[in-house]
Formats: structure tokens, C-alpha cells, sequence
């Protein structure tokens, strides 16, 4: 970035504009250090995640910078949040190629500004370097879960509910309808979709309660059976879900009404960033409790089984399959 | 890396190469989780540093993989040093284009394998991306310090005395034989140089110790100069530096014998990544205990002082200027 007129230089860069960032959080010595530091309440254990945006990968170049910084974060608090953990800060290593200009800087910054205030949490330490390939993106999010108390993806039962937050597709769906109609038509006719896949919104707050309720739990990021086939995968069980129970928005409602075969898109789309989750039956009233208190929808749509495998059945009760070809019965 | 032929999927990856890496850290959950974990002693807090080297900036596309895994750990661990801090662990996140082949990150992962053993230190997560552009390497390590002991910048007083540990200027001086010699014959003639440039040996044992006695520390990445000008700004304070104190490996006294002008790569160069670290003259006698202790060469080679600026008199008592254009007092 040095050869860019007018451009700030590292130190300059991040007093300006990562500093404001990092003041709230005492262990971050301000950026000014070679070490950030962060203290943990007793009986808590240090929870990390870490995850990379590449341009041209996870991102287009075109993006809003502001939405691939809150998009950042949200998929490593989305991480924290399936593992039980209550975000504590985060470090971030940006590798910028020389086109970068300042105004792209300023955006990227204000979205993490905006959502450090809503999900209560400032930057720590972090990384600038140039590169002369695309913009790509580190981030490892540093959260605290009580001690051996991390909701793990190996720890669902036979008998164990089922449960997810929130609805389930939308992001896939808003991919898919890029490829039908082009993004032009998909944004104007399908807003609440677009948001969804460009922006989720993963339910922190709901996720740091996981550890007094939940047997397993994973964000759901590969897909509604990809994911759910991790857990039984490192659990040694299988699942059954109802196919009727999968909460859908109402775009998503109406969309599988005219195409059938867009449940494809919600059964093993991705992005969706709601938890997906285990827990022994005795638990559904404290459960309830915890969406209330939290405002997390929250649904039941299956449970554990002890065969292997993920059986997602109809109405009439049949299988629906893994890939959609041959599936008539819905 | 989908696209190429014979190319292990990204599960496989992480369970052939990675999870080796891993097993001995309980909370790295074998790499098959959200997150990882890490509990700390009572008493202490984590520290925190991120590093990210990129093929073209920081490293060379034809250097070997091995070299470029352990330099990514040793510049974090020199980080983690340089604030007193010990290593726990480390998350690395991989951004690798479709060309990187399956031979090449097995010895990327066979550097790691041994830098983990010569340092005590594990795998705890991480993150791979494809990317379109240069191998793009992020890492966090996870180090811990007693409680608000941290070593920063900023603690430098009127008085201390300045102390480097183990020869300055060598990665420097290998660097500019480059320009010079080429690489080929510095390779030839100065293979300890090209050591020192190529693989860093940061005194990390030694650098757990500071919290009893440094005021403030820094690793020498920038140069000897802009270093200790940084811990003097962010105290503050000057230094005065004796230039005949200076520690020079055998091979940098012999080089500068031969050119003076090789001085300016000794104190302006960088990537020595030793410790320049100011104490109270009280601790000269506990200095000396730990660098035997640790078998660490320390070296006082000046005092701070009360007016800013970083001053290096030589042994006639004039100025060595900054630039060394004029410089002829040696």
C-alpha cells in the first residue's frame, strides 16, 4: 500500500482507524504493542475461532466493504456462539493489495464499528500487510465458555430432540435465485432473502446459554443435512427429522410452493448461520425459557436416533432423499 | 485446491497432515470442531499475537516450505517473547492457491512438526481457504502471562539500562549481500548469515522471564534503531547506545571490517528478531542469572535517558548519524 498516493501509512492507518476500534478493550494496549492481552473470569476456559475471507472466494470485489467486515465476524461469532461461548474480542489480520483505497478502509471499519456495538465486543490486536493478491481477511475470535463446559458436535444421544434457531434457506435460496434470475431481479424481488445470505445474523446471545441445555450443537454454515450428518458423524448416531417442521421463512414458504425442487437449496445450501442443536427431551421447558428470553425462534424438528445416518421423512412418511432426482412424494 | 488432481479433500487434509499437529492439545478437539479451547493457570492471563506472511512480500515462492512454516511461528513466538510471555499454542489459517502441491504442504507441516518439538508448543485450530492469489499464511499465537505483567513498549525509564540478546544485524547483512554478492555467492560464503536471515532463533525461554525484570521490551523485526525508538517514544524517554558494544556475530565484525557502510544495515536492517529490552540497574545481577540460565548472550549496550531521541556515540564520543552518508568518525 505504500505506493498508493495519499494513503496512510501502517501507524497512521491504525491510529486513525482501527485504534477507535481497540480503546474499549484495556488488553489491547491500543495497537501500540507487539502483544495483546485478555484475562479470564475463574472457572473459564479460553474459546477460539478462526476463519478467512478471500475475495473472489467468499466474497465478490464489488461487496460493500462494510457488509464483508460484519460478514467477517459474524461467521467467527457464529463459530463462538455453536460451541456455547460468549464473545470476550477478536484479532484481525488484513492482507490489502495496493488498489485498496482509504474510502474502502473507512466502510470495512465502520461496518466492524456497528457491529462491535450490536454483538458487545472490540478488536484486540491484529495484522496489516500488503499483498499482491486479493484482499483476504483473518480473523480469530476469542470468546470464554465455563471450564470443560464446551458444547462440542460429539456429545449427541439417541433419544436427544433436535432442535434449530431461526429459519432455515434463506441464504441458499437467494444464491439459487441468482442463477434462475440474475442477482438484479433476486434483489429487488427478494430483499429478505438477499439480507439473509449477504448478511446472517447468527443468535449469539441464545448460543452462550448452549452449555446448560445442549448434548451437541454446530452453526449451520455446509448445510441444514450437511451439518446435522457432521453431528451424528462425531457422535456415532443418526438423525430423523420431519420434513413438515423445518421452519421456513415466508419467502422461503412461498418460493417451495412454486418449485419443489428449491428444497433441495434448503435441505443442502449453506450460509445460514442459525445453531443447530441437541438435547436430552427433559430439557424442552428450559429451552423454551431461553428462546423467550433471548427472542430466538427456536423449533423441534426431529431427534436422535441410534442408526446412522440422516433420515429426512414426509408427511406420509416417506424418505426424502439425500439428492432430489427421483422425489415425488411431497 | 478442489481442482487439483489427487488433491486430498480439506477433511482429509486436516485429519492426514494437521490433526498430528494437534493431538497432544486437549482443547483443539482433534481440529474437528467449531472451536478449540483453552483453560489457563490461576493467576495468569493470555497474550495474544498475529502474524501473516504472503508468498511475494514476506517470503520467496521457491523458498522451502519447511523454512516458511517455522518462520511464521518463530516471528509470533518472538512477539509473545518480547512481551514476557510463554507459549500455549497456535491457530493457523491457510490460504492457498490451486498450484500449492500435497508434497509442498507436507513439508510446510513436517517444519511445523519439528519447530513444535524444539519449542514446546501445539496446534490448537485454524482455518483453509483456496484463494486465487499468493499463499497467504495467518497466524495467532496463544501465549500466557501472570496477570498485568505483560512487558510493553512503554515502561522504559530515565536510567535503565538497555540490553539486546544475541548478535545484531546478521539477517540485515545477509540481505544486502544479496544485493551485492547475489544470492548464490552469499549462500556460499556467509551461510550463517542466510541462517540468521532465513530462520529467526528467538530467545523465548529467556523471554518468559522478563516480567521479573525488564521495564520494557521489544523485538528487533523493524532494526535495532526504529526498535529502540519505538520503546523510546512510547516511554517517552532517549537512549544513548554505545556503538562499540554492539554484538556482532563473527562474520557481521569481519564484514564491517572490511566496509564500514555495512553499519547501516546492522542498526537500520531488520529481521534480527532478538530482545531489546530496558531494566532497572538493580537487576544487572538477575539478568545475568537468567541469560546464564537460559544460555542466552546478553549484552548492555547503553543507558536511557531523559531527552527523546536515539543517540549511538561511538568510541571517541561523536554521533553516529542516522543516514550514514557523512559518517566518517569510525
Amino acid at each position: 500500500m505504500k505506493e498508493n498516493q495519499n494513503f496512510p501509512s501502517e501507524f497512521e492507518l491504525i491510529d486513525r482507524l482501527f485504534k477507535p476500534l481497540a480503546v474499549a478493550n484495556i488488553g489491547s494496549a491500543n495497537l501500540r504493542d507487539d502483544c495483546c492481552t485478555m484475562p479470564l473470569k475463574k472457572g473459564y476456559e479460553a474459546l477460539y475461532s478462526m476463519d478467512t475471507l478471500v475475495e473472489g472466494i467468499h466474497f465478490f470485489k464489488e461487496d460493500p466493504a462494510d457488509l464483508i467486515a460484519k460478514k467477517l465476524l459474524r461467521v467467527n461469532l457464529s463459530d463462538l456462539a455453536a460451541s456455547g461461548g460468549k464473545v470476550r474480542g477478536y484479532l484481525l489480520a488484513l492482507s490489502l493489495p495496493h488498489h485498496v483505497s482509504l474510502a474502502w478502509l473507512e466502510n470495512f471499519v465502520g461496518g466492524l464499528r456497528e457491529d462491535q456495538t450490536k454483538f458487545g465486543v472490540s478488536l484486540l490486536g491484529g495484522d496489516t500487510t500488503s499483498t499482491q493478491g486479493p484482499i483476504t481477511l483473518s480473523m480469530t475470535a476469542i470468546g470464554e465458555v465455563p471450564v470443560n463446559q464446551a458444547v462440542r458436535r460429539s456429545g449427541a444421544k439417541p433419544g436427544d430432540d433436535i432442535f434449530v434457531t431461526g429459519c432455515i434457506g434463506d441464504a441458499a435460496l437467494a444464491l439459487k435465485l441468482f442463477e434462475d434470475l440474475g442477482k438484479e431481479e433476486t434483489l429487488q424481488n427478494y430483499p429478505d432473502l438477499y439480507r439473509k445470505y449477504v448478511l446472517p445474523d447468527p443468535p449469539t446471545t441464545f448460543g452462550s446459554m448452549l452449555p446448560n441445555v445442549a448434548t451437541a450443537c454446530i452453526d449451520i454454515s455446509d448445510g441444514f443435512r450437511a451439518d446435522l450428518g457432521h453431528i451424528c458423524s462425531a457422535s456415532n448416531v443418526g438423525a430423523k427429522v420431519e420434513l413438515e417442521k423445518i421452519p421456513l421463512s415466508i419467502c422461503g414458504n412461498q418460493l417451495i410452493r412454486t418449485k419443489k425442487s428449491y428444497w433441495e437449496s434448503v435441505f443442502n445450501g449453506g450460509d445460514d448461520y442459525e445453531l443447530l442443536f441437541t438435547a436430552n427431551k427433559d430439557k424442552r421447558s428450559l429451552i423454551k425459557g431461553f428462546g423467550c428470553q433471548f427472542n430466538t425462534l427456536l423449533t423441534r424438528v426431529g431427534s436422535i436416533e441410534h442408526n446412522e445416518g440422516v433420515f429426512i421423512i414426509d408427511k406420509v412418511g416417506n424418505e426424502v432423499p439425500a439428492k432430489f432426482g427421483g422425489w415425488q412424494h411431497f
